[in-house]
């Protein structure tokens, strides 16, 4: 079993639909789980409740900040139908002295059956998008580089990202001044990346606005994944970016692209940030 | 009131957050009610519900394809906060003999304080996009140009659609080959946009895929809006476009730019598509 099935793993409650689970402190960036690390600890209660195998669209609204420890994953299935079905998990942990159900994350979701990389040798109808120029795996930055605060976040012990140098230039206290990103990835267990890895792969990356100088908390509001295909093993290349910083929300769009060049994900998350200027 | 303040009308039930509306025949294509238009409706009962008035990030997923008559929106209050606050919205249609509700649409959004416009005058902190280059009003192709079908959808007499000739082959018979679509939008009524018609605004547009070739029915799965800006009175620029194409799935993203040259909303689809290619 991979590290990242582990720390996903729910246990079938006393109901159907209701799962515990454990959130991992190993997935984390400083104290806080990394928020597509918990959408793929919903999407594993979502996928063994819901008809259908793979997450297609997956929607999760960050409510409260969740920690490490015991959580509940309530699942309800919407709809079922033949080729896709609908569900909504709602992820909760016990706080305060009475142990009272606190909700992190609500999720809405589409599961449907993707075919195996294999059989998907027709190739995309369209794409008007290509996948990132990357320097050599070896040449890439490792993000097990501390963060500005100087802290090397757990996430980076689980994943293995190698970020372009081009752009981590915040790492170096040089910020570029364009609010992209872009990487290798994958497991750093070496295990292969499956359609629910990819709900972390999309918001693995620092936020883009580090490379503006906005180094501070970039806590996410909500964030939008759409598996297109299942990756065959090896890296995987990700790239992200944000168009527009403004009022103090900004988006943040990653495509994720597997060994082969397929485009297996693409996702967009509303995120806030202070509008502080860091030194730099 | 607006024509489309009407058609996204809610009456209160007995119970809190329950909502009695009737889902117009002015705002369709074909026989479907718009997509877009079904979230604003949604929008409505969640904006009567939560303690915050604008939408910033709503998610629906479509369920089943539903009718002009009546309806009901069911509201749960998710979370409410300080600055924003989160709900989730079921929207319900009686069929069959014996009226039994069948879910349309379900929705997941957070809705928060946009500020007046003539108070956000400090513009973004970061914007990497430009407002589409559009010819002038009079020289776009108005939208009331009957669909492939031959039949001008009823949505077209309810905004004020006028699409950039450049991206509108497909009305001639001679689709570009790039997955864009750009025009100018209004409603038809002469009434100003607001938040919740920015949910139509993205979604008001014919299919990308259109100028593929691909003029069949292309059903939402799931769209996301980020309602980033109040729009000042006016024209609304919309430029709609699609990068991916594959196994039978696309995603089209839209940005909506105001008469100021402020950018109001972004939005991303997942729809389906049915791998014929028309001849053209």
């Amino acid at each position: 079993m991979s590290a990242y099935a582990e720390a996903t793993a729910v246990t079938p409650g006393s109901r159907p639909g209701f799962f515990t689970a454990t959130i991992s402190d190993r997935w984390s960036i400083g104290s806080r789980p990394n928020g597509g690390y918990l959408l793929g600890l919903a999407g594993r209660a979502l996928q063994q409740t819901l008809p259908h195998e793979h997450p297609l669209t997956v929607t999760g609204h960050y409510l409260s900040p969740p920690e490490p420890g015991p959580a509940t994953v309530e699942v309800e299935t919407v709809r079922t139908g033949r080729s896709v079905s609908t569900g909504s998990a709602r992820l909760l942990q016990p706080v305060g002295e009475d142990g009272a159900a606190k909700e992190r994350l609500r999720v809405l979701a589409t599961f449907g059956t993707l075919v195996p990389p294999e059989v998907d040798s027709a190739g995309p109808l369209y794409l008007d998008l290509a996948a990132p120029e990357l320097p050599p795996v070896q040449e890439c930055l490792s993000a097990e580089v501390p963060l500005p605060s100087g802290e090397t976040p757990t996430l980076m012990h689980s994943v293995d990202l190698r970020l372009d140098p081009a752009t981590a230039g915040w790492a170096l206290g040089r910020p570029s001044g364009q609010a992209r990103m872009r990487g290798w990835l994958r497991p750093a267990d070496g295990s292969d990346p499956d359609p629910l890895f990819l709900l972390l792969a999309v918001d693995a990356l620092p936020p883009t606005v580090f490379e503006l100088g906005l180094t501070g908390w970039a806590p996410t509001v909500e964030l939008t994944v759409h598996v297109r295909a299942r990756p065959v093993p090896g890296w995987l290349r990700v790239a992200v970016s944000t168009r527009h910083v403004a009022s103090g929300q900004f988006e943040e769009d990653a495509e994720v692209w597997d060994a082969a060049g397929r485009l297996v994900a693409q996702s967009r998350q509303l995120a806030r940030v202070a509008p502080v200027v860091a030194p730099g």
